[in-house]
């Protein structure tokens, strides 16, 4: 059975992460989402708003994998310095984008269009737009990199309405089976069933939760026939060690 | 007045952020910390449990930045491996650690202490300890390389107690002032406080909470008395549109 991969690295502009003011809420649901339609997360990476960092970011990530996701910069204010490198990174004039242009005139009114609210129509030339149904402001797909913003509402609309145009690859599916049995005491079981099943990714995550020590041991995969065998091994051997297997991850 | 810069990088190891299982909850503690005790935070990358990945971020990473600190990937299992990426980044030998040993031995008792907790002792050569008073095992540091675990109560506990041994630089000072104004309105005197002061930075964060849009504005600098200045720039120019200045994030 041949698998079929596609890719993708997410990558986070902005200070405010690395300064730690803001906690990332987008990586881990771009994660999610990527994942759960058939697209693997491969990295991700956090950038300050510094235009020889995004721009060397951007030209890596985007050579490395199938598709790149942004998040953040393309705000009205002049620390909103995406648009301007991607066009950096592709070698192409950034231009004002039409489109964009009378979506926010038709939102902000003529009046109230500052030249700063039209920096927002600002994407490289060859950009096409990605819809913003929360506040207008556009993001932009240019071949395939995808700019998306900040916000973490805005963010997640933007990828909803986009993620129908990605080329998408065979899903890895996971079962995830807990127990309270230490991680040193199952690992070599556990590295033994993943030598088994190298078709499989064996995950071992260990928690701790209303006093007690355990692990969530998770298997992944695209092929459900093994995801299953795996599995049905996996609780044989906490049940070996005298623990009981725990569908999923622990009760709160 | 010239500035003392010190820089660090942060990289993340593990398939279970990429894959959208876990939330990471260790950047944000680190940005944070490093950036009150005076190191920049530069980059931020999350990689999977995949040794040419791992070796690679390590290696740019480390030459790129005075500082390296690695999160996941030191526990007894099969699909923890990190130690021995950074021994290949290195070019060093893995080697069990004879006072890690010892620290396990005690820990666990002769019976309990498992070929797989004994990897917990591997580290490349020449590396020294880093303490983990939470679960024992320790992390360690190999030159400009701190490797930490993952789990975050103990990745925090391992990173205070090394704290201590960091080379610091200039901290980072910042000013918070928050207004409910649009961003596309006050945009334009935002970046002329921002060229009137180049050595601040000015940051502009929009929210939306209690049914009001607005934003936070973040002035950032190691000289105080440009950031008391600008900061009072800052509020002239909010009044100015008609706002108010709301000293630091706006209440929930």
């Amino acid at each position: 059975m041949s698998t079929h991969i596609v890719t993708a690295a997410v990558l986070l502009i902005g200070n405010e992460i690395l300064s730690g003011r803001t906690k990332d809420a987008n990586l881990n649901y771009l994660a999610t989402e990527l994942t759960s339609i058939g697209v693997r997360l491969m990295e991700a990476r956090v950038v300050p708003d510094v235009p020889e960092a995004i721009i060397k970011a951007v030209n890596e990530l985007r050579a490395a994998y199938d598709y790149l996701f942004t998040t953040g910069g393309i705000g009205p204010t002049h620390d909103d310095i995406t648009a301007e490198c991607i066009a950096k990174a592709f070698g192409v004039p950034l231009i004002k984008d039409p489109r964009a242009v009378r979506l926010l005139t038709n939102h902000y009114g003529e009046a109230n269009l500052t030249e700063a609210r039209l920096r927002m129509a600002h994407m490289p030339e060859g950009a096409t737009m990605v819809e913003n149904p929360v506040s207008i402001a556009p993001g932009f797909q240019i071949r395939n990199v995808f700019v998306l913003a900040g916000v973490p509402a805005i963010c997640r609309a933007m990828f909803d309405g986009l993620k129908g145009r990605l080329r998408t690859g065979d899903k890895v599916l996971s079962v995830t089976i807990s127990a309270h049995v230490g991680e040193g005491v199952i690992a070599k079981g556990l590295g033994a069933l993943q030598d088994r099943y190298p078709e499989l990714e064996v995950g071992s995550y260990p928690f701790f939760r209303q006093g007690r020590f355990g692990a969530s041991f998770v298997l992944r995969g695209t092929d459900n026939s093994a995801l299953k065998a795996g599995a049905e091994e996996l609780r044989t051997l906490i049940r070996s060690l005298g623990a009981e297997p725990i569908e999923g991850e622990p009760q709160e």
